[in-house]
């Protein structure tokens, strides 16, 4: 069985078509006066991604018996948070971006004024999602957590540091710190959300944070291991991946207390030897 | 008396001197790896804004005999994002402006990477910060209102047909429907959220919302004719501001049955002829 076919399991299946219709769902339609910015929204966010900070929401939300409809909801609005920041990311005064999974970047289809009010506008539906859930105590964790993990204490925060190491020779610690913070924390917090919707005690939490916190540091190897890029400028491609299936042994080691830990564990899998359409 | 002098009335003046504490409280400190953003934000929330939205915050719960302290949560988040949409509309893309209160634009003081990454980073902060609140079915109800404010239904929509109404002529209808989205959404939201902290009952809640709509009406106008656009194609300086007193004068009507309303009047006649370097 290649990885490919585990997210394409029917567990897999079920839940990516339940996230397409929910995103579309949650997404703004294109309007009389407001029919470009909603739909660049649409166009950044319902492009083809494979979800993978979603699945992670859901499949540690099923773990601990939570609702998968409530779950949908942070789940949607970590992914709507990873929207926006590919498109700020594409934009000229970043990457510069032309091409994002085969098609023009936002800013190339729509322009760069638009881009960027599309993007600033996902940031600001995914808080407004939150909010759709009945249970405050619920809402008021999820947006502390996921504004942390998506600030300058979290993703924001990487892309600075990433900005600033362009060009640089950096050491192992420095770029650790880099990728924690720019792919880690929204890794960590797609776990993190599925355990607090499904009302999760602390000590659970904190299982299921120890998880992500592994899992998105596998996430990250890997990710440079595609791009021939970071630890490989410190490492051998060989050594990278010794690294990474570290990383994920101990990711898997915070599941094993769990029942039902089964699509978890093929998530965990397909992190680590997803192939090169990444998201 | 001028108007001027009526901010700077103690009142007022106690009020401001705790929202430059507190946003000074709220915003990152420059850290090590993190000392550029944390910079732009700061340089583009603290520079000597007049706070408009927080002070209406913070009169609307002090009428309603609110906390206070509880209430700067709520009127920092606003001015955090205000301060963020100011960030975003100087960029390149957008307006290009190179100087905004007499100083740099962030973009021309730390470059456009981080200026784009400090707007997103005080948006997301805005967020962060309304869960300090301890309550947590206030900051569900602050965080749904806020966000929907702030996005395509309020602010960013206002922006989007700003851009495309560039260089065309508008009907009146049209220009209202860009004021109301532009500014007008967050000025109502300034008030709304002093009533929610402060935890008035609906009805009260309708009167504060009616008293916000038409001081954000009156805030445009004002804006319009201090710069001699907008409703200044369509009409005279005269009648503009004749139409601006005329949703003043409603404005005060929504608050007549509230004790206590005198500071919240003063703020209204503040908005009406406020000079030249608002905000």
């Amino acid at each position: 069985m290649n990885f490919y076919s585990k997210l394409t399991s029917p567990y897999f299946k079920k839940h990516a078509a339940k996230i397409e219709q929910a995103l579309d769902r949650f997404l703004p339609k294109p309007s009389q006066h407001l029919s470009k910015i909603h739909e660049a929204m649409r166009y950044s966010v319902l492009n083809g991604g494979k979800r993978i900070r979603p699945l992670l929401c859901l499949a540690v939300s099923d773990m601990l018996g939570g609702d998968p409809k409530e779950a949908l909801i942070p789940a949607c609005a970590i992914e709507l948070i990873h929207a926006y920041s590919l498109v700020h990311d594409d934009l000229p005064c970043m990457d510069n971006d032309e091409l994002r999974r085969g098609q023009p970047t936002c800013h190339k289809k729509f322009g760069e004024a638009i881009a960027l009010l599309a993007g600033d506008a996902l940031l600001t539906q995914a808080f407004h999602l939150l909010g759709e859930l009945r249970d405050s105590k619920k809402v008021h964790r999820l947006l502390t957590r996921l504004a942390l993990a998506a600030g300058t204490f979290g993703m924001v925060g990487g892309q600075v540091m990433d900005l600033f190491a362009a060009g640089r020779d950096l050491d192992l610690p420095a770029l650790d710190a880099i990728h924690i913070q720019k792919t880690g924390q929204m890794i960590k917090i797609s776990c993190l959300a599925g355990a607090i919707v499904a009302g999760a005690d602390p000590k659970t939490e904190a299982h299921i944070l120890k998880f992500g916190e592994y899992l998105g540091f596998a996430f990250q190897i890997v990710d440079d291991i595609l791009d021939a890029d970071g630890y490989l400028r410190l490492m051998s491609a060989h050594e990278a991946r010794e690294k990474a299936r570290e990383a994920i042994a101990k990711a898997k080691r915070a599941l094993k207390g769990f029942d039902q830990n089964l699509h978890l564990i093929q998530m965990t899998d397909f992190v680590l030897d997803r192939g090169r359409d990444r998201n």
